[in-house]
């Protein structure tokens, strides 16, 4: 009897393969679904049955694909908003059997009115639950947002709360195992970990130590959440089926001289921050590799051709990687550095670096067309800014230049001038000729002012 | 935070690489280490922590080894009966940190005077344990043998009751990381699955379902184990430190003109038994290579050199890694199959199998000088075996050849007919004449004979 | 510039992904074609050209499925017998560039109409051909055969020999660069290297060293080869197209409890051929997986449904990914060994191995019901064989049966007894009682009887 | 017979795997000698020898480190200016067997005195050689330096004279495998492709054009090249054996916290130049990771600790390997990027970039205080260069700064701006207050000022 778990960094999104001897079934497969070909194949394995535990927000479902690959069948859970075309629903109480394992569905809703648990039996030791897919209803530390509907968010609330008294009923040796991990968009306070049982989190995580449904639906209410305009992409596709992830996700390579901004729609410079400070293409966005599916998702629309700048071709392909978990698959080629492009003669941008002092010195000296960003979430800002900052999260820059004037000077700040990168680059696409960065942002302030 | 398990098959050995952010601590490395290295690396951390939950008796410990690559200190138990020279020692609630993971010892004596288990804690939420490492004192559904004592069996089957106890204590919640899964042993009964809680085992092991110390010992006391010899080097070895295993595993290949079974003090032929029955090289031994970690230490002496025979070179060097693992260290060549050998005009033997039907027919007929010897274990005999056959457990068969008689006629059989063909090739060194394997064994009798 | 060669064991094919920069172009690519993928990724290039130099009979080409992957263009040669539904023409001069990278068209026909030969350039160091890609036409150490058409045999031998004229004609320093390597069927002299120049095989390849036209055609004319049937669905598929191999190649496990013959249409041993003498699935066919490219066309049907019995699941995976490339894609399970299936009382075959004393006494013995019969190719047997041994090639021996008496004894030879095995399976499978195999074979009966 | 080429990126070393059947020889191999074992591996065969075409000055050589692993022995050729303890003298005429495959040994000093080639022919298609290894003596485009006894410059410039003319005696057939690729510093105009023959050299290979020995002798005595200070650490080293390369080249993280500079002897930045440039570690030294191999040695002393500044794990383990063959083994540890550190509030550098714009503004102004500094090597600078601008090369700007003011401006060109960053880093660590980097450099004031 095996669980494998397969996670998908970036989004933080945990899979499975589970099984017993010869037949394996997948929970939550992700788009990019050779992996659990592979994962089956080094068990002898032969993957039968792939059951989601909700539909996905946050990335292109697997299941239609994986499905089409194995000739597994796909499971979902009930009263979907719309109807999974490429899966059976399965309901409370369904049974799967897989050697000694046997699964038990647990109708589990309030992420989303879809979601399912899935209990997991051994056979050969069957006095309780040995453990639980939990999905998105609980995390390690937290549990799953509620906010996506949000005309009815107290009855969400409310039903999560009874998801999770079901969870509860498990009993505490139930080992969990969630949909995600710390650092997806799914959750706040998740836990920097990814093993924990029923038990432990009736002990450590808050949410589970509300006992009162009222204060519960409270709680619940009062947390902030963003919504990355891709979501409503994901929802829709994630109804009739993903197409299956292009065999090829390495950009093809474009020489200096024939590289210019105005063949794609968007060129996004996936290298560090500290890179594209030091030299850019004009008016490109820059998101690194590693923010990407974070926040590539406020800025990117459906069917956006696109360049990226890079360091290099392995860092493209896991970008590429990356967009195409999120339905972003017109990735039509790639810039491997600018200092090759610089010996055409061609512009190049850079974003100056301030530090703390330079900040403090702006900020004392009345300077009247100089502005202090930060653009970290309500969450962050609301638990202590700086004096004289205005604030307008990375997420929602675009919106946000409505307020702001271009022909100002502008320091853009975060938690420590990655965020502030992004924000800035945007700004600097729509024509804000004076902007900066704080490097170092609230950390450095706080390791150098407020001493 | 981070446990990744790391399995030894054969010996299916649980060893772990846990830690959190940039540092990592080893659980029970294995021989072969380089593994815990890589590991180490995908994650960027440095292991700076070794920790051994008992002395092995059934591997070589990596623990040394991996120590000198990395200059991690090693800890191990109090109450060795030597001392671990290579390991610093430590005891009930000592302490250790890696980010927000804290690991505290817990003495669990029984399986040997020297067992710890080590409670995981996180710092970030903290109440109760999350896991432990059980080593050798609790597995999923069974308890640690608790036979290598003779003379203090009562104390040590005492001393594992008190110790589990103490693991009962941690609470249902949590979640149990033992030193081996199914097929090791080191234990009769485990579950084919490794991952439980200590609340899944309260209520599915039976040994945890003992409320008696009594009752527990006389249980443990109860229960037949054999011992293969090479545990008795494996305990020496883990003292002072085993060596290093060598760089290059692949038994070099010698060609069919150029070998010559003398030239190795043993000649194991590592390919599967019906290869072995179609054609073997005479006095070989037969242990296929997925037998080895089991049987090889019944036969092998320390520092014999060894010749296999097998498929070609990936299950030489497979096999080979097994025997190291175990001390075995002098494989010098490999012959590839045999029918390049049988080209140069050498002899080969076979080994003829014979069905139910055979077997049932010389049953019933009188024939003095045929007799159906079984080599399972007491205890699969004593829960039932075909009418007059006689037994002999495989791991000790050589010394059992004296009660028979090499010049009459043996049907040898176990479960299926492959630790039969292991006993029989012993008896075909040994010069019985007229050796041949019930293949099928109790499966194929049950199956025709008692419908 | 970059030269990358890509080896198909068992087809013993060779591939080149080619190119220079970011642009590559693959030669020849087999049907299992993700590898050239990978190789272009590891490269950072793109492939935008695949190029086959004749249409291939004893592979499935993978140039349509690669174009569909990469979105490059396929080019053939003119005069195929058929029009290559999947391919533009490519002529006599024509040019292609990647970078420094100069490839130009050479006619080159005679193993086929359509063959062609690619030769290199380098624009910086433009004097003389660097290499030159000779598909079929020359190989190491020998020539393409001529054998498809045979009522056009001198026509194409003759076209043969002109075409070696130009590549000669290209200089002594032009490296060689083949489709196929030692141990293809597409050649019978090829030496154990891949690696030569024009120059070497002028002094060394005893064809080259044919000056007349006339004695080059009548030396092909002389020339025996076996033409497998399963050549002329290769012929058929690589003019339309072959469909992509699928995504899966392991064959799901069957357990020995589920195992039945009848459920496929046939089961084919891949184990060793010693282990199919030690005990086998009846009735079925032993083709040890390393001879399943070389043998297997001989006898399986397209669409037939087939079954493995395997030593495991990577070994089934290797067989499954060399009939794919030949086209027989149905295989349905395996059998992972079959000592498990033994234990469910199953009937489980034999096939006794006889040594050269054997052979000698039963030659010597008048016994009227015994024949020697042996299956290596007509050019073995006629360059030595046994007095008294009959000849039925292995790959006709199913059209051989006819002569034979199923009710007689025959003892079955080849240089080994690997062949002889594969036959002796077929006479089993077609109710031939008595039939045996001569261990060692030619090799044993020189290295004894010969002395 | 086999021939596995092992490329060395960076040191644009080749090495090479050799052999026939079970046996295999290694040529020139590189200090991080694994790779070798596992090709071997892979074959099925078992390094028995080891060959160096000479002693190398750039690398640390891998013959006595795999000689230990593999028990294999080491030769070398005649006339080493000392005596290399570990390996055997081969001398010309020697032979060595690998199954079909005969080695010859060719003595070609020049390059330097010890300097061998290994001649490859097939036994079984004997006529002409197959193939040479020409070490260091003839590339492809070019031939071996002749600089490194400047006492005796004609002499061993003569000497490689009569090198190539014993090799281009073996005929035009054969295929040369050199000891470089292009890239390397051991010779200046190598073509970029690692395939060639003696005939195809003859023809292209401006250096073997030459008939007459004296042109030769004048020629190569104008060829101008740089010699790293490492290369004399390489030439004593590679006389007694260097050490292993230890198993872990992962550099521990050392987290933003705890990192202090003045920890090592050297920090160096092996990010991009943008990055370097967007925000450096004050007094770090600036090579980006894929230009260490040519640049770091001319830094870099012998023992000194090194920390890394890095975009990551890989990246530096990359250059961890880089640096350690080349001796370099002391790095302590790595900073993953320079955010983190900045949230620490401590100070942070930037290098401001200059495009040709304001280089030609700067030039026209008189601007006393003002230089443009030009780092390319003396042959790049004589081929031309902008008015005005002063030479140092890159290699040897620390020995430069002797002649520069440090409270001067700078502006710092190359042919892109990367190897002016490297320079400028130096530079600002020297306490030049006003330095930047002409972004673009010759190929930007081309591409801009000259159209």
């Amino acid at each position: 009897m095996f669980i494998d778990k397969i996670k998908s960094e970036g989004l933080a999104h945990l899979s499975y393969l589970i099984g017993d001897g010869s037949q394996a079934c997948v929970i939550d497969p992700r788009r990019d679904c050779e992996i659990y070909i592979e994962a089956a194949r080094k068990k002898g394995a032969t993957i039968t049955h792939i059951i989601e535990t909700h539909r996905n927000e946050d990335l292109i479902s697997g299941a239609p694909i994986l499905a089409q690959m194995t000739g597994a069948k796909v499971f979902h859970g009930p009263n979907a908003d719309g109807i999974v075309k490429y899966a059976q629903t399965t309901k409370e109480g369904d049974k799967f059997t897989f050697g000694a394992m046997r699964l038990e569905i647990l109708e589990t809703p309030g992420h989303t009115f879809d979601s399912i648990s899935i209990v997991i039996f051994d056979e050969n030791h069957s006095k309780g639950a040995v453990g639980v897919f939990t999905g998105d209803a609980l995390f390690v530390g937290d549990t799953g947002r509620t906010d996506f509907y949000p005309d009815k968010a107290e009855k969400v609330a409310g039903l999560l709360f009874d998801s999770l008294k079901k969870l509860k009923a498990l009993g505490d040796q139930a080992i969990i195992y969630p949909a995600h991990g710390a650092g997806s968009v799914c959750g706040n306070n998740m836990a920097n970990r990814e093993f924990s049982t029923i038990g432990h989190e009736v002990e450590n995580n808050p949410m589970l130590g509300i006992s009162s449904r009222e204060k519960f639906i409270k709680k619940k209410l009062s947390e902030k959440h963003y919504i990355p305009q891709y979501f409503s992409l994901m929802e829709k596709l994630n109804l009739v089926g993903g197409a299956a992830i292009k065999s090829i996700l390495m950009p093809p390579p474009v020489s200096p001289q024939a590289f210019k901004s105005k063949d794609a729609d968007r060129v996004i410079d996936i290298r560090s921050v500290t890179s594209f400070a030091g030299a850019h293409i004009p008016e490109s966005l820059a998101i690194p590799v590693d923010m990407l599916s974070a926040f590539a998702g406020y800025f990117l629309r459906d069917s956006e051709t696109i360049y990226f700048v890079c360091d290099g071709p392995q860092q493209a392909e896991l970008a590429a990687r990356h967009l195409a978990r999120m339905g972003f698959d017109k990735i039509i080629g790639r810039l491997d550095g600018v200092v090759g492009f610089s010996t055409t003669g061609a512009d190049i941008g850079d974003l100056p670096f301030v530090d703390a002092k330079t900040v403090k010195h702006r900020l004392t000296s009345t300077k009247e067309d100089w502005t202090l960003l930060d653009v970290r979430s309500q969450d962050e800002f609301d638990n202590g800014h700086i004096d004289g900052a205005i604030h307008h999260y990375v997420g929602h820059i675009e919106n946000g230049l409505g307020d702001l004037d271009p022909d100002k000077s502008y320091t853009v700040m975060c938690g420590s001038g990655a965020r502030a990168t992004i924000a800035a680059s945007i700004m600097k696409a729509n024509n804000f000729k004076n902007v900066d960065v704080f490097l170092g942002s609230m950390g450095a302030w706080q390791a150098t002012m407020q001493k």
